[in-house]
């Protein structure tokens, strides 16, 4: 059975959302998706630092719509591990876990991995929405669609805008 | 740069310190490290799904000796990572993140990785007491003596009683 690694923040977690409210609540100013295409988060969100430091940023992330239903769809022809960088931001680690447990209960302990950086994760499939990731990444990679990484070429990796893509790409028997 | 995957848990951590002094707590009893050598961790210590579920069992766990020394030894010549069975204990994640900032100032947060499987961890090396770690990595793989795997074979694991001998094993022109 082969291996996917999946990413948290951007892949199941909308942390998109997350920023464009706190960063409301924060400035009255309401940002628009179309303004901050293409920048990087931290550009796009100067407050960023604060905002994933704050108790409950990432346990009242709104999920990515899909996100559970083609899981649970994957869960009986793949080995599946959730891989979230987390280490860096040390709230979010019991906060991610709460969140998993809450959002994907089919997710068990073993299949959950916090790291800081993934060098050293191994798997068949990786699904991530930062390059950073996927570049050294020596298994078959798709890259998750975020404002981020949208006007960017995909390069090597195969884009996919969605759960129901990324559906499409892993269960194509299913079609 | 080779990388090594370090296990916390009876390799830098003396889980076998705490899980004897919170047996005498709640039994009075004195138990030696004779009488549980080859026991699973789990036979030894009856009351140790309850320990490790305690706030504070990782945050105040003592270092196994020549922990702090040899590792800082090693990051020179090797890119190491701490890669720790922690998703199965909640509280742990927290505590265990904080006793390696407190301990080991001079590992990163991008060198820490918590899991609850090892499987889709690959680094070229693996220090572990845990045979079920070690047989299925496909690097080299030292097997880090703690009672409970001292009786065994190391198999096709390269036995070390200290971090001396992995300090020897790893550096050996230091010798």
């Amino acid at each position: 059975m082969k291996t996917i690694a999946v990413d948290m923040d951007g892949v199941l977690a909308d942390v998109y959302r997350q920023f464009l409210n706190l960063h409301f609540q924060d400035t009255g100013e309401k940002l628009s998706l179309e303004s901050i295409r293409g920048l990087k988060e931290a550009e796009a969100f100067p407050l960023l630092k604060k905002h994933v430091n704050s108790p409950g940023f990432f346990e009242s992330a709104p999920l990515i719509p899909g996100a559970q239903a083609t899981l649970k769809k994957l869960i009986p022809h793949y080995k599946v591990f959730i891989v979230s960088a987390a280490t860096e931001f040390p709230l979010s680690l019991h906060e991610k876990l709460r969140w998993l447990n809450n959002h994907f209960p089919f997710i068990q302990w073993q299949q959950m991995v916090f790291c800081g950086s993934k060098e050293i994760i191994r798997t068949d499939i990786m699904i991530d929405d930062h390059f950073k990731n996927l570049d050294t990444f020596s298994g078959k990679t798709y890259l998750f669609s975020q404002p981020h990484n949208e006007i960017a070429s995909p390069g090597k990796h195969i884009r996919v805008n969605s759960w129901k893509e990324v559906e499409m790409q892993l269960l194509p028997d299913k079609f």
